[in-house]
């Protein structure tokens, strides 16, 4: 884990930015839809952004977890959800998603209401 | 779409009981941790069978996808909320899970609770 | 290689259409966004048919090469190039892509222009 | 399981051949390389094609795993030490290589040296 | 994006001098291979660069992509053909290659004929 | 190649345990269940140690080649031997494994046992 949650958020915040710019409409549109993707609809916000976590878990993509995991505090899951939650990775993905786990782990302690109480 | 949900299901009871019935305590173990990581926790059944149902999709595994639409039914998701959960797949897996989709849309027929009403 | 190109075909248009109909309007979006990847922009329509020729292969998605490997009939590569393309998905994505290649090569028995001449 | 262990031989003896035959020298060199990667080195021919089935089980690939199964109980191994091996698989690739374990053990039914005693 | 591009290039020239000197023929063989693969033949090499990098995309490969990046650069690909072949595989592969589309992006920033004219 | 193995293995344990002390019982069992997997059974610890670095290499994991690297050193497997088994999962995986296989060979440097006798 060689970066910061603040410097990924930075890094995504200046990338995204020039994604955006740089005059692909289809990229633009897919950045939209990817947005829309989480919205409330039959499912509510609140359970996508878990289904979003579970997804990049056992497709194995750091950023995605760590993007993720934000999200799935800000709209309310507790750390035991979330743990619980990897959990069906882990199991899904197997012992290859160890690594990526470890780095959820790790990340957390960084995201506001999903720290460990126990210090 | 070769195969019919009851043969699916037999195909597969008649394997796990196989599988089961070999000797090897790991398979054993990760059959009963397989099952055990759906049960309530943190989070309640119901939830962790989406979970179960978005990996299962993004990995693009139809046999998977099969028995999570079963299960996600008899748990209680509408064919609405099924539909919203895979559109998280999509975006999230691309248009190379669309085959997956369509499969499983093939398969929401043979599944009650999650056949479209329009006849 | 259970089905024929026009059971493929039957039933990829039979599931678009059910998919387009059943009212969520991600994945509408999401179909045409895909659509819209293909049509000419900084690269023309041919070359970007053969990127999602290799893109499924090496992705080993069977339905995705069939109707790449249609498309790229469709727009004018022939059986050598196509041959050629599958030879780069075949080397980045290594053995484990050869029973794709084998059902690539039984389908283009059955798609006008990448048939073999030798008979 | 649509398909039985000589339907499979035959399709891909067939494939074969007419790849190999089809003039494109890269994809020749790959199948020979390929053959070449399970000759003894190093390591014996007998640990290698554990290796072959065990990749293919994780990248879960069934006519990959059919093909080193047929070798497994060709150059020795027994069906308990599949069924080791499968089980590694099983961890490192999680509940996803479910499916293709069942079909590893429908597919050893036909091969001889690795049916099950029991009947 | 911890590493700059020299550095990519030197760790990756280091290596594979290391596994080309290691003794094993078959490696050596298949880094032989690889590179064939993208010489001319019934395809050009321009187009078969552009297959290389939508192949590294949508399996996710960010030192893969930047070769291939710098490749394309070098046999003529435009930035926005680039981009445009990037988008193919964003569709194709979904929001999991973001984090990878926007490393291709700022990897693009050292890639003498890919940068962006706007400063 | 950021890290230095000894900051893996730190990372390693130290998450490792903070996971196992996270009150999730789900977890705990599949960690036990993973470490099981490569106890002697039917096949020995040696080979399954092999069995789990081609795994890990196919799937492209490089904690999980590092983890492995040091096993199979710690078995007994020699440095052209663990060569011998990269060799298999570079055929089986292609030239997207290349990067993995390139840091193996960095990560090898550190490894006591698998070292280059050349220097």
């Amino acid at each position: 884990m060689a970066d910061h949650l603040d410097e990924f958020q930075k890094f995504r915040a200046e990338l995204n930015e020039e994604i955006l710019a740089c005059g692909h409409l289809g990229m633009k549109r897919f950045f939209a839809l990817d947005h829309q993707a989480y919205e409330a609809g039959a499912l509510d916000t609140k359970t996508k952004e878990l289904l979003g976590l579970v997804a990049s878990a056992v497709l194995r993509c750091d950023d995605c977890i760590t993007y993720h995991l934000v999200r799935a505090a800000e709209v309310g899951w507790t750390r035991a959800q979330v743990i619980d939650a990897l959990n069906v990775a882990l199991v899904v993905g197997g012992s290859i998603t160890i690594p990526h786990v470890r780095r959820a782990f790790a990340r957390m302690r960084e995201v506001p209401g999903l720290q460990s109480e126990v210090k």
